[in-house]
Formats: C-alpha cells, structure tokens, sequence
C-alpha cells in the first residue's frame, strides 16, 4: 500500500511470539496499514531469531511502500518476564532466552528507537486503545494461549506493580491438589485451561481408555495440536474434547471472578488463541460461573468480553507502546 | 492527658467493628494523644450504635481535655462494604446494617466533616502512614479476623477499583472442591484461615471425636472463641488446634503467593486478630508456603511483614482518612 497522505510518521508493532513474529506498519493515528508474518523459528537460536524480527520489521515497511527513516518508534511484544524500562527479556521459556537485550540489539541493528514490553501487557494496550472507544478506568485483559498472561491498565497506564513483573494471572492457585503446571507448582489457572493443560488433559484420558477423533487427526499424543483443532472437534460432537473444554471454561470463570473480587475492575477482555478459537463454546460457561462466584457488589457494570482483535492485539498494543514510549509517556 | 502546645489541630480516627468501637484523638503530626473503648452493641440496631460511635467520640475529646472544636475532622472505619465517596455502609453483615448514610448521620449529630471507608482499606492506610517510615511504592494489607479482607496503596493513594469494591481477598476461591464460606462459594480464603473457619473446624473434628482443650475452657461449640484462645491452646501443646492453624497458615500463604503474582506488591503487611495473636505460629509457615508459590521474579525483594500497630491501625488510619480527605486529597 502506498502512502496515502503527506502525513510521514509511522510506528513499527511487532509480536514476537513462540512460533511466529508478526509485524504491522501504523499511521500516526494508529491506523494499521500493513502487516507481515514470518516463522520465529526459535531453534535456530538468539541472533538468528533477532535476525528474523529486523527482517519482519524490514518486510512489512517494503511492503507498506514506506521509508524507515519516516519510523519513529518500534514497539515490541515479547513472552515471558521482560524488564520493560532496560528493553531485557529476563526469561522467556518459549525461546530459550534468558537476559537478552533485546532493545539494544535491535537499535544497534536498525538505528530506530525501540521498545519491549510483555506480550500480555502489550495485547492489553492494544485492546484498551485500538479496540473499546469509550476507555474504561480500569482494564483487566486476560490471554489464553500455550500459557495464560495478564495485563492490567489502570486509569490509562499499564500497571506493572513494584519489580514490573505483575499480572502473572496464569500463576494463580485454584485448587492446592489439582494438576502439575508448567512452573512446578499445583493446581495454578495455567494448569486447568491452557492449550498445554487442555492438550495434557486430552492425552490423558486417551491413556485411561478415553476416545477422541482428535487422535486419528494428530495421533495419540496429539503433536501440533492448535486450537482450532479442538474447535473442529467439538463441531464434530466429540463429548471428550466438549467435557474438557466445559472444565477449563469453569477453572477461567473462578479465575475471573477471583481477579474481579481483588480488582474490582471495570472490563475484563479475554483473548489467546483458545478464546479466539472457542469463544462461542466457552465464553457462556465462562460467565455463568464469574456471576457464580463474584461478590454481587463487585461484578455490578463490569463487562466481560472476548476481543475481536485477534491475533492483531499485540501489533497494535506495540505500536501504541512505541508511541507512547517515544512521546515520554513510557507504560 | 492535656493539650500539650498551642496547636489547635486534632483529627478523631474511629473503628468501628463488630464487637467494639474504638476511637484516638491525633493531632495533626498523626500522633495518638488518647484513645477511648466501647462496645458495639450491634443488638440494639442501628441508631442505638451510631449513638454510642457518637458517645466514643466525645468521651475520647473528654478524656483528651480537648474541645470538639478544634477536631477538624472524623475519619471512621466500617466493615463490610463501604461507599466512601457517599459515606455510606452499603452492607456490613456484622453489623446487621444495609445503605446507612453513616457520614450523613454523625455529621447532623456532631457537625464534624466525617469520612468513612472500609476497615481494611483504612488499617492498610494507618500501616502506610504510621508504621512504615520508608512508604513503600505498592503495599497490600491483609487482615485475617472474623472474616478476611484488604486494603491495597499504590503509589501513596488507596486503590479502591471501579465500583469501589477492591481488595475482596478473603473471596478468593482456593480449592473449588473446598469448605462453604459465608459468602455462599466453597473454597475461598476466608473459609480456610479467618477465625470464623478455625472454629468451625475445631467444632468439626471434635464431633469426629478429637479432642482440644478448647472445648474444656469454652464447651462443646466453643461459644465466644477468641484468637488468644487458640494462642493458650498451642502453648499447652494442643495436637488439633496446631494442625488446624498450620492448615490455615498454609492457605493463607497460597493466598499471599497469589496475590503478589498478580499484584507485585513491595510489601505485603499481614494483621487482624488472628495473626497479632498468632504470628509466631503462623508467619513460618505462612513464609514457606510463599517461597514455594510465588513466581520468584515477583518475589523478589518483597517484604512481608506482620503489623506491629494491632488494634490500633484501625485509628491510626481512620486519622489519616480524616485529614487526607479534608485537605481534599481524598483516598
């Protein structure tokens, strides 16, 4: 797409994920006017990854028809534990990184001020800016997808809490004797309603004698399963994938409810891959069980939606974090 | 005791609670000169109690030989849930009471400007102001009594949340599969770790044929059970009641873990009756079970702290309530 007026200032967003690194071009007013994918590749290691993101940021201005040097800022979302202020991914398990400057090897690299914030904080921006025109003064966005993220954005700034690393919703304990989760502990939301934990509960029940057409589609131990895999199961009627779907939908509405009776905010906005894939299946489950276990007082106004923004959350919440960072109105 | 200089500037910070009013006259350094005691008397209804939280207050001016005159201002603290804006109890179960203008009432009685908020809130307030000389960025109070609740200052300023509901940290559900809390949910916090679940749980396993000294000193039902009760019953080595409070100290870490990896607080301040009368028990443990389920990121550098102002951070923070709120920077 060529430049459409003589208004030269665009913002880079890219989301830098497990599996993909997704990148957009926006104007000015956020307007998203170009996008650009390419495989993350993780195996390959650091600086081949970091590779991989500058030519996605190179990629998407060629194809946007635009001049870097019209790039004001890059904004940047990237899983795990990410010291926003420094632009250091601190820990992120689904690269195999640990302490990469990742602000200061992309500068050196393209020269443009750059930016990094978790993915979930990020998603969140990008829904509380792009997404709801009237701003709520409290924002609660939760994300399920391999694990489960939080962001939080109170009175229109991120919080982050006191060592930046808040909003570790997928960590919360629901049940002290429920299943392992990924970070050793029992029991944690992550555990109950990830698509690791739906995967995990699926392979499971197959071992105890459990049928699925999930299997004859992928094998015993499900491979690449991906979420619209469980939405095509459950279109097929399949009453396994449906009980395990119902339960990690129970284990999201205690866990929003949960939040909602600490935070008492005023949206809560859903999202990951496995809501985008089955929001339809899970989302009347989902608030039928916050409604359920909400304080009254506390859930009164609160909306609960799922964002329409998809995967496109984290491009634009990086676009808006590269121009608020870039404007000294650092998130 | 007598005005001990000319400055003529007092604050009268109340709490009101389920059994006792207590109320401190401070000048306007926030220093207690006096303080004043009765009981609720919840019984007679709710004018009878305003009447004596009005009793309170002018005894505590008569014992401080000071003239209700020079009180600029009256800051209280309510259980339950509480419109601070409006002044008014929403619904405090303790006291049998729903939607009384509190604030409006006191002030046609004494023509004091009167402030009210949620005890919880405002014990986190005393904490902040009073006991910590280094005011941490993000502090969580936690309260374990009759029931569970908190109070949460960020940045200097309470955070109350959308509908002024926040910090509901007793409702939230540990263990789906759980104990029945008062709220009606099973599982949550409260029903684990406050008095009222302690008791039950006491009463509980002595109909299964345990045997406390509890029952000796208080029957069967163990009627007016206080926190200091149990703290008699560990130093006589009682087998029940120990493993009953480690259980609750070990929920009550859960919690805390929870809680700080979503909200990333710097310090976590833990009072009520419960731990004043049990924090050599009950820290230990409570400490183990954070360091095994906290992310260790949002751990880093907390401090988690035992009140040491007990009965008094109801005061203490009800002045200072009073006076942020009639220099109008209102929490």
């Amino acid at each position: 797409m060529v430049q459409s007026n003589g208004n030269k200032e665009y913002y880079i967003g890219v989301d830098v994920g497990g599996t993909k690194i997704l990148a957009g071009v926006f104007t000015k007013s956020l307007e998203c006017v170009e996008t650009t994918k390419v495989r993350t590749k993780a195996y390959r290691g650091k600086t081949a990854v970091i590779d991989r993101i500058k030519k996605c940021i190179f990629d998407v201005a060629d194809e946007a028809d635009i001049d870097l040097k019209y790039v004001r800022a890059i904004g940047i979302g990237a899983p795990g534990a990410v010291d926003s202020e420094n632009g250091v991914i601190i820990f992120a398990p689904n690269l195999g990184w640990e302490n990469v400057p990742l602000k200061k090897e992309l500068e050196d690299l393209i020269s443009i001020p750059t930016f990094i914030g978790n993915d979930c904080n990020v998603n969140t921006l990008g829904v509380y800016e792009v997404e709801l025109h009237k701003k709520p003064k409290i924002l609660l966005g939760i994300y399920l997808g391999t694990g489960i993220g939080g962001g939080l954005i109170i009175d229109g700034r991120l919080y982050t809490g006191f060592s930046r690393t808040a909003c570790e919703v997928g960590h919360i304990v629901l049940d002290i004797n429920g299943p392992r989760c990924s970070c050793g502990k029992n029991g944690c939301f992550e555990a109950f309603a990830s698509r690791k934990a739906i995967l995990n509960s699926i392979v499971e029940a197959v071992k105890n004698g459990s049928k699925t057409v999930m299997t004859e589609w992928l094998g015993d131990n499900l491979g690449e399963m991906r979420s619209r895999d469980l939405r095509k199961a459950l279109k097929k009627g399949d009453q396994l994938v449906k009980k395990i779907i119902k339960n990690a939908a129970v284990y999201t509405g205690i866990a929003v409810a949960n939040l909602i009776n600490v935070l008492n905010p005023q949206v809560v906005v859903l999202g990951g891959g496995i809501i985008e894939a089955l929001e339809d299946d899970m989302m009347p489950t989902i608030l039928e069980t916050v409604n359920n276990n909400a304080f009254p007082g506390s859930l009164k106004g609160v909306d609960i939606i799922a964002t329409k923004l998809g995967d496109f959350a984290g491009i634009n919440g990086a676009a808006v974090l590269a121009k608020n960072c870039i404007n000294n109105s650092c998130v």
